[in-house]
């Protein structure tokens, strides 16, 4: 008998949405990041929930705050990565009977704080009695059919680029759970990153301004799981050429003898955005996300082998595709 | 300190509302069943969250493929309540590792089933790991902002009526949970009403369109919770004179010695619409309801005095606030 905790989170979907009947017009296929309903004209409602259950997504030292924060900017990253201004969110919370009034209020705080961060505000919600912390946001925005990011417009040639350095919440995750030491100078950078992460909205909405980006995904299951995820919704593969780490995750690499690029490709819960870009149109992309104060980083180039190939130093490794997911007891 | 378990739902939810900014015009108050955005000129995007959660929602005897149907037929109801055609939902599950594939499907098929039954389409959603069986539903649909039926527009004068009798599915939990015996001829009605609850839609969309209802709210409460949460929004109260007791919760109550009017003013889960009408457009909305099939069944009038009282064979009984409530450990 196949469990859940033997099938895994993505066969667990690809088994519901078999299920699922399709409307018969979907202007965003199942498996993107957002769904959309068409709301007359070029105009989609664009929604999106995800959930945040303290046991899974939690690390013990994230205050209740900090996790009904995170709850809500992990749904404003995808909404940036699509390249949409979310306008509002409903939150569906179970909450455990040992919840105590200070720490409810914690909770709507922290709700709150994320939602206004992105000029979002909560309108409505629910709330039950459950065994964990669950904290179900769906959020909702609209968008021209012609301006979201999808996954799947990547060519060949394209240019690959992410919004900024990786392997900094993959770092502060070990100092967090596995007792890893970080050196002082970059240790509260690292846990920062876990515990309070930022989504790149303004690079998002500029991006899709833009006009030059062909596919976008956040990278919150890591930067090699969203660069398969680019290709195979795309049919594209990816060389990469220049791996963005951070400075502060090479440092903890360094000191504690562990491979920097492992850090930065399988990280996760991290919410930079991977994007393609149309190459004659790099310097549009480029300009637009300078124009709102943040930084596109070239890391490779879109190609037709459906893979994921580093070179580096002149060697070449294939990057595998392995990401963090649920259900599963162990990283795949 | 207090917990949870001790405040309850709603003054947790009282809570929660004390730390959230407010959008500044808000179509839909705080506090009533849907939330609504404007999406251009008197147009209005109306969204509505709702979990269900198998430890406090879900009896034994109810299937998974019961249980996730039921989990979008309670938030259809809320639709039907307002007014509202829904039209798209997601979907957020927190799942059990020891969930099986055959169960997964089941749940997905149950979704599907409840969606399409009223013509909803599951556009997307989010799977996690769980202790509990969690589903999340969110949905939309768009409505005229004059066209919503709120919770807050009964006048003294106003005729109350239900779309359907009451009690079948308290009797139905007695007989499910407390092991109560059901007459055979009514048995098979009053346990149905527990597993396949049916959404008062048409209803709903026809009283909406009829222009004569001042108020609404579904009964998931109960129906004396309804009638007071009407009040509270509305500033009334209510005089019943026609108590709707169904046939199949009359003769249950009989046979085992219980009081009818209990089943019907103290269920829950039972999900026909509570609403008031200006008196002159009585018949308009009676007609209605009648065209799509459905019954409407005049139960009182609105008053100006803050209470539900029951005048029957020339007595009278205020019927308290008491209703369903998760948190607590018993009802009120």
């Amino acid at each position: 008998m196949h469990r859940l905790g033997d099938i895994g989170e993505r066969v667990a979907i690809t088994l519901i949405l078999k299920h699922l009947e399709k409307m018969p017009y979907m202007p965003v296929p199942f498996g993107d990041d957002v769904s959309a309903y068409p709301i007359g004209g070029e105009e989609l409602l664009v929604l999106k929930t995800d959930m945040l259950i303290d046991k899974t997504d939690v690390p013990e030292s994230m205050s209740l705050w900090q996790a009904a924060r995170k709850a809500v900017v992990m749904n404003v990253s995808d909404f940036a990565a699509k390249g949409v201004k979310p306008l509002g969110a409903l939150v569906s919370l179970g909450l455990p009977a040992r919840i105590t009034r200070k720490e409810l209020e914690d909770i709507a705080e922290g709700l709150n704080a994320g939602a206004r961060e992105y000029d979002v505000y909560i309108l409505g919600g629910d709330t039950n009695e459950a065994s964990d912390l669950v904290i179900s946001i769906a959020m909702f925005g609209t968008a021209r059919k012609d301006a979201l990011m999808l996954r799947s417009g990547a060519k060949p040639g394209d240019v690959v680029a992410v919004t900024g350095f990786f392997g900094k919440t993959s770092a502060g995750l070990k100092v967090l759970l596995e007792g890893f030491k970080a050196p002082k100078s970059v240790h509260d950078v690292l846990v920062e990153a876990v515990l309070m992460p930022k989504a790149r909205l303004k690079e998002g909405l500029a991006l899709s301004t833009s006009g030059a980006v062909t596919a976008a995904i956040d990278s919150s299951d890591g930067l090699a799981w969203s660069l398969y995820e680019i290709g195979k919704a795309s049919n594209v593969g990816f060389v990469i050429d220049n791996v963005p780490v951070a400075y502060e995750a090479a440092r903890f690499a360094e000191v504690n003898g562990l491979d920097p690029f492992e850090l930065a490709f399988y990280g996760g819960e991290e919410y930079e955005l991977v994007l393609t870009v149309k190459s004659e149109l790099w310097n549009r992309a480029n300009k637009a996300v300078k124009q709102v104060g943040g930084t596109l980083i070239r890391i490779g180039r879109v190609v037709a082998q459906k893979r994921v190939l580093l070179e580096f130093e002149g060697k070449k490794r294939v990057i595998e595709p392995r990401g963090w997911e649920h259900f599963r007891r162990h990283r795949e």
